[in-house]
């Protein structure tokens, strides 16, 4: 059996590598091994509806087959990567900003809406300000650093500490996020974002929440150790500049919505940059000879990773394409 | 001769040690060689009439003293400690924050009162809101990183890394910031500062700005080099969270005295102790046999350092306290 290559250690890379170990190919991993990847900054929220615009029904459904497989994939991967079925909140602190999430929860299918009062009972520790809001029971999340020390793990050697600047030879997956631009001439583009990382005492709040504050969307992602992801900005932008305004719009949304948070330890501002296309959906199958492509996952690396791992190691197999991923051909802009 | 021993390196210790080897003693330094002093904050704004409250007009004579020594302080230390005599803008943005300004220059040797639009004329990037302020030409500036770093290259060898836990024989000068109480059981007493950094073009701010916003105070100093310091909170806490909510005040009020500052980089979020006392004024002079103090400089350390060192180094070497000392025995709360 011919080995196979993957060029990019990142949460795509790796979830395709360990899928292709686990169904019998001898697979390299090229990585430099460090965290340069949308998956260090990532929250990790799991929310099919809630991070698609209007009018893209594929990508939709495959968020939503994806967030499907997360619980098979967690269990697979193991106990330690912090998935967590606790659901979201849609919040909004003024009125504006309640029917704009009326606007999304139109798009989605609709949540299940809650009053101020029901909110603050379900989070107490949600600003009395706050408007209204809905529950997402169906909105998980996962913590995307531990995600990725576990796919570390299970690869083992496989994963090779190596920058690569061609393509190799031979059956290739490249799944090197905005480098894959560089790679292939593929329209992958960075989009940049902050996120930033607080900590304090477990317990403060239960839910991811999603807030709509003041015309901003920010969330505010919980962890069971006290970790709280905060985020994030959106820019087309390549640099990896901390801004000073975007870590006040970020803090100034998040304790709008929880004011507590103020009291935490901010321990982390961290930009990376996520891999955008032309339409925002990822490239993903054959894109010429031996070589797959499986990149441009923009906000949804996270959320992705199974049901991309699933069909590309299918595709790696079989060198027939699911029909998932009909809408997702790289070749798609030429 | 009998050689000096300094404990404590910071911006104080090392200042007496310079002027003491200037004098001819031999000297030795005693500290962690660390950043964990005050200094390392430190904004370095040299404002006499800024930093003290109502009733402290011994306090009030020292400083200036020591304002008008710094010239000479600088010039001898070397051109590249960042000195500067651009003067400060006090900026009000609100009414209420103009009367609270007020309220402090009567206090104050009064600055010269300058309108909305004489203030936006001196330094453009103001807001619009801001509604008048005054100039402080006699307000200065310089860089504390850059003095310790002055004073340690000028000392060399004298500086030796070593923490000390008991006061050493021989003549002896404690100087060793909130670690002073530790050493003798004088109270001194952390009061935790955080101060931001930026960093962006140099020429964005010309002056310091000493800003009432909101009824909270923010310093924002403006460096040759583009950074800009901007500080500072002020808790009777000994932790070093670094709180997410201080960080958010912070940008917040500098933010909206100067709004192009949300596009510098935040390089640094720095938390450090200032040495207090009951008074807030420092502790000088001869504590016991042959140990004397020099402590306890709260919000001041910089602006004191040169009649610190000047009035220490004469006691030194007369064993005749200097009348300026008189306010500032160290026995002056037993």
């Amino acid at each position: 059996m011919t080995a196979l290559t993957v060029v990019g250690g990142g949460i795509i890379g790796l979830s395709i590598a360990w899928r292709c170990v686990r169904r019998g190919l001898r697979v390299t991993v090229y990585d430099d091994g460090g965290d340069n990847g949308a998956w260090f900054a990532a929250a990790g929220m799991l929310a099919p509806a809630g991070e698609t615009s209007f009018g893209q029904e594929a990508l939709t459904g495959l968020l939503t087959e994806s967030a499907r497989r997360w619980p098979g994939f967690a269990a697979e991967l193991g106990d330690d990567i912090g998935y967590d079925r606790s659901g979201a909140l849609d919040v909004a602190l003024t009125s504006d900003d309640l029917a704009e999430a009326r606007r999304m929860w139109a798009y989605s299918e609709r949540p299940e809406p809650l009053t101020a009062s029901e909110l603050r009972e379900r989070e107490p520790a949600l600003s009395p300000r706050v408007r209204g809001g809905a529950f997402r029971p169906g909105d998980h999340q996962v913590d995307p650093r531990r995600t990725v020390a576990a796919l570390r793990a299970a690869l083992g050697d496989a994963v090779v500490a190596k920058r690569v600047s061609t393509i190799p030879d031979g059956p290739t997956v490249i799944a090197a996020g905005t480098g894959t631009a560089a790679l292939t001439g593929l329209p992958v583009r960075p989009v940049k974002g902050l996120v930033l990382r607080l900590r304090g005492e477990p317990g403060l709040l239960r839910h991811v929440i999603n807030g709509y504050v003041d015309g901003r969307h920010v969330y505010v992602v919980p962890r069971a150790d006290g970790e709280v992801v905060v985020g994030a900005t959106q820019e087309e932008r390549a640099d990896t500049t901390v801004a000073a305004g975007a870590v006040l719009e970020l803090l100034r949304s998040a304790t709008d919505l929880v004011p507590e948070l103020a009291e935490l330890e901010l321990t982390e501002t961290v930009v990376r940059h996520r891999p955008g296309t032309p339409d925002n959906a990822p490239l993903l199958g054959h894109w010429k000879d031996d070589v797959i492509v499986a990149a441009g996952h923009h906000r949804n690396g996270v959320l992705l990773a199974p049901v991309t791992a699933d069909l590309i190691a299918d595709l790696v197999r079989t060198g027939r394409p699911d029909p998932l991923l009909a809408a997702f051909t790289p070749g798609r802009f030429t």
